[in-house]
């Protein structure tokens, strides 16, 4: 049916309506279009995270057929790349993609839903978010603020940075200034170590004129593009961001405001979205890390020993307690944490993991 | 707007267009409904399998505001739990849901996406299917019957079995008389053992009267209700199906003739069913072996010894090279699988592998 066609024919029907005494217009909600903004805390082409909000948008367009778009604004547009809690808390954007740990200084209880220090893995934790509780404790958090808060995509396990010198031994955190930013930073500070804060554009220059001793960043997949390979020679395992999920953020009102059919696009579509971007990151991660490998076969990748890690291991126990007590949310949400784990990790361990052990040499 | 002010609305925007000279209805493409039909392999109410066509078929529903429905027929209501895929074939249902590896009867390369011994994990599976070919190859087999094929959910790593017995050395398995359908099977019957395929309903007496000396069924998160722990001591842990992953299947007629907006909503449906169900599999698993433990503290968790495993593993490689050299595509196929679990593997080992270690006392 052409356009011109439908005005006459809808012109037609108003007719009809009005000699029927009913003065509403044809058009069905499913002719009313929505132009949806989200601001993002990465910057433009910024691999895999931007991958996942330009995934959704697209998606969301494409099973709308265009009533429902998406404009994706990257940090160098709105200019505030930890914003993004606050623009859509407000509906200055009706979406954001960023996480969750970023909004501690908001709510305590945030930093909870990307990752935890010797944590869950993301297939553990997508297990918590959907059928072990894990959104209704996220809804618990965020419905105080109008937000509504989703998985937005999963990291898988990253890697515990680039030293300068190898770890033997907890003595040698003492001192060490090391970039690790947030609650992992905090662990580490209470064995010696000093984090430091240095912008990602300085933290090359950072590291090779030793104004710091390490980096932690996020694995092969993101770290390659840094540099850090060709000034460190070695590469640890990580222990601090076992899983870290980034976050859809939606506007509750503007939520609301949606039709029953776009509600659903929009949520299955950053489910999808989310999912995706694990896949993704285990994608490029593992071509990376042939490419690491190949081109720089003199990288030393190694595990902290095992002394090094209960010390690490047993300080970020003593911390989550401490903030157990300090408020029941927080308990509520660490205690979640801690049994889904221990429940699941019992099943990871007889399955993939015994799965794994049986190619250890 | 309520039905009969719809259908007299109608009534006059015919008439203006008949008055137009212009006699087709004023129904748009998206007033017009699509009723489909999926035929499944498994029972009605199969736990988790089960669950994943109708959440797919819920999000459907929703996303198309009712325009796009599909009615699930189980095994009880069809009769050919293994017709499926000549149902999807011949369009006499539009789609399935079942598993890639129960075709090979059909086509031999169908059965590489489900799982191989030896293969992937699940989110390594994930990463080949969607970034690394696994979709173009599967596309490549499935073209020529006029089927769409798609992931359909995972089971995660599946358990070896349960054993009246334990196993020592590769001597236990001459004779031993177990159910393991399909390409296990044939490998184990390379050792010595005899494969017996036995309806499921009568499995647990066959074990119980020691027909059987062992059965591999999937997992805890489906193993409990079939009874197994009740009779057998040991519960060994898996390598034959290391992240089995289901199949949807779509007629490629039928959905050529959808609109584009319902083709988008059928496939992030399906995509999204499929990532789930991994997630309820881990789930369900993690609670199930919890009872387990907790009710039967007595069964034995056991993996097979090294010298076993590595007999299995050779034996398991000379059949694929076997298999390799009689087709071209599944030789391609089989490469690309190797060749990907390799890089992603690798991986896997330093970044979620590496954590889990990691706790190991």
């Amino acid at each position: 049916m052409n356009k011109s066609i439908l005005i006459k024919a809808t012109l037609l029907v108003s007719l009809g309506l009005t000699l029927l005494g009913i003065t509403a217009s044809v058009s069905a909600d499913n002719d009313k279009k929505y132009r949806w903004r989200l601001a993002e805390t990465w910057g433009p082409n910024f691999p895999i995270f931007g991958d996942a909000s330009k995934n959704m948008a697209r998606m969301v367009k494409e099973m709308s057929n265009g009533r429902f778009t998406i404009r994706i604004d990257s940090a160098n547009k709105h200019k505030a790349a930890l914003g993004i809690f606050d623009f859509v808390k407000s509906g200055q954007y009706q979406m954001g993609h960023s996480a969750s740990y970023y909004w501690k200084g908001k709510d305590f209880n945030a930093q909870f839903f990307t990752t935890i220090p010797f944590g869950m893995i993301a297939s553990e934790r997508h297990a918590w978010f959907y059928y072990g509780g894990g959104m209704e404790l996220m809804k618990k958090v965020y419905d105080q603020y109008g937000i509504m808060s989703f998985p937005g995509g999963n990291t898988g396990n990253q890697m515990g940075g680039w030293f300068q010198k190898e770890i033997n031994s907890v003595e040698d955190f003492k001192g060490l200034k090391i970039r690790i930013p947030g609650f992992a930073g905090e662990v580490l500070a209470k064995l010696g170590a000093k984090p430091i804060n240095i912008p990602s554009g300085e933290l090359y220059t950072a590291l090779e004129r030793n104004t710091i001793d390490a980096v932690e960043w996020v694995g092969p997949s993101l770290d390659l593009r840094m540099g850090f390979h060709k000034i460190a020679p070695y590469y640890y395992t990580g222990w601090h961001e076992p899983g870290a999920e980034l976050q859809f953020m939606v506007n509750q009102k503007a939520y609301d405001s949606l039709p029953k059919d776009l509600q659903a696009i929009l949520t299955v579509a950053m489910k999808a979205a989310a999912y995706d971007m694990y896949a993704q990151s285990m994608h490029v991660s593992g071509e990376n890390l042939a490419s690491l490998k190949k081109d720089y076969p003199d990288i030393k990748m190694r595990s902290f020993p095992k002394s090094v890690m209960n010390a690490i291991k047993q300080t970020n126990d003593d911390l989550l307690n401490e903030f157990a007590t300090k408020d029941p949310v927080t308990a509520e949400i660490l205690k979640s944490l801690n049994d889904y784990k221990n429940q699941i990790r019992a099943w990871t361990d007889l399955s993939e993991k015994a799965y794994l052990d049986n190619f250890d040499e």
